[in-house]
């Protein structure tokens, strides 16, 4: 039997990490990357956005990519939805996981997704009435994220209220996950520790917590670890640390996952993850993306063999 | 009365961030640099090393650059040191901290000064009686400062035991304050905590114990952060993210100051340093050194100015 790694970590790389580039990355390419990201050995891959292609061009080809994504049948594959035609299009492709996006700033929320928080919430509950009315084998997982969890660069510092508030609702609702994303970057450590113990509070013990950062600021991995502390056993990050959000002036890439990785790994947490292989998947990125996009410590100063852990 | 910050920033550009680069940077520049650094409000000043014009080119000018710097009376201006001869030149200097370097890794220590680990904590001693032979009030502080404290690229990784010994010795031999280095960036948050918290049991709680890192992996602030955890109040970093250690192949910048200092004061920690002001040093580093040797976070995002604190 294969152990369970500590840390479970979704690889966004495919879907945040090109939804704010200028370019469109050819369908084969997003394939290879995906395949390449399932070869390291991640267990969840998000793997695009049902997005109009007039919003998000990037995902014209979302049902083409979900697919040969599904193909990797050990794998939970997962989609980001902004509303209910969306989650719709997401449970026809099949996904294992929806993730529902509702941002705690209202303002970011009507930017994202042209909506009042309210309107999102009432989407939501239909998606999961829509989800339970399939066949319990079809049925993908539902996750509400929250959207600008640490801070907004529209609105400044998110109060810890509104994003228990959302917790709440979408614990209510029926999520079977809540992830807190810290879209454009603002979080410190501190403020990792208060909302991930605050919204713990408010959803009890039996809702799993997911963290989503990005490193706007250089703290990334110092928030990673602050939501480790939390108890926070699932992260998001994306390889090469890419990504962004179109609609959240000032975010960066997400936190990057190469270096997430070996972090977590010389701290004696499995991730389960091969990381010269993961590694390769730089290789993919360069043909498409800009140099500049493409961030990473352990790219830059290369993996310290006299540090390797035995695999 | 002005209030102590809650954590203290010793600005290293000028010494750690300079002497690994390929380019002379003209003695004018280093003194505006730390004008820049003084003007900042930063309270403690790393200006130079003194070492052989012949090891380290960049330092051929330590003398006047140090004098200009003990011209901001009110800050604590420190020097490097290798050995005995370099502790005379600064205690003739007048600076006010001297910083005497010993590896715990023996092979490091070799590459670095030429000499075993035994014949070093000897000079020491010897540095620790000149300073004591001086009248009271010309008495610098003398920094026992470990090097490779969390790993190192010759050896690999280091035992607790080594760095404590060294701790130890130091301590015994009258440091005023010991360093914990992190040379080559190898370290994580759990070891961190693991080597405060040993060094802390071996030397007791009346020496002072500060936390230089450096950011090669990608750790540097989560480093930071864990040492925050474990009582360090003290930190090394360089504006831009500057500097490495030419006897340390792998080695890169040291800690971001600009991002230490945002995300430390977001979490509610004073630091007295004003950040515009020292998001100014950039300019006078563009001019003589390379792009790519200037990181920094906040540098590439911009100071988010909804999250501002108040002054």
């Amino acid at each position: 039997m294969v152990r369970e790694p500590d840390i479970h970590i979704c690889e966004v790389a495919a879907r945040d990490g090109l939804q704010n580039l200028d370019v469109f990355v050819p369908t084969e390419a997003k394939c290879a990357l995906i395949d390449a990201i399932a070869a390291a050995g991640v267990r969840e891959i998000d793997a695009g956005s049902f997005v109009p292609p007039k919003v998000v061009p990037q995902f014209a080809d979302v049902d083409v990519v979900m697919a040969h994504a599904l193909s990797h049948q050990d794998k939970r594959i997962g989609a980001l939805v902004p509303n209910f035609k969306g989650a719709e299009r997401a449970i026809a492709a099949g996904v294992n996981s929806i993730y529902f996006v509702i941002s705690a700033s209202e303002t970011h929320n009507r930017a994202n997704v042209r909506r009042t928080v309210d309107e999102q919430v009432e989407a939501f509950r239909a998606v999961r009435a829509a989800i339970d009315a399939r066949p319990a084998a079809e049925r993908p997982q539902l996750m509400g994220a929250i959207s600008t969890s640490f801070g907004c660069s529209l609105e400044g510092d998110i109060s810890e209220a509104a994003v228990c508030n959302l917790a709440r609702r979408f614990a209510e609702a029926g999520a079977d996950e809540i992830g807190l994303a810290d879209t454009v970057g603002y979080a410190t450590p501190t403020l990792v520790r208060q909302i991930v113990s605050a919204v713990r509070c408010e959803v009890g013990p039996d809702v799993t917590l997911r963290l989503h950062l990005h490193d706007t600021l250089g703290a990334g991995l110092a928030n990673a670890v602050a939501g480790l502390e939390a108890g926070i056993r699932r992260f998001d990050a994306a390889v090469s640390g890419l990504g962004g959000c179109p609609f959240a002036p000032g975010a960066r890439g997400n936190i990057v996952t190469e270096d997430l990785v070996f972090m977590l790994e010389r701290m004696g947490l499995s991730t389960g993850i091969d990381l010269d292989r993961l590694m390769q998947t730089r290789e993919i990125l360069a043909r498409h993306i800009a140099a500049k996009h493409l961030t990473g410590h352990l790219h830059e100063a290369g993996i310290p063999k006299v540090l390797r852990r035995a695999a």
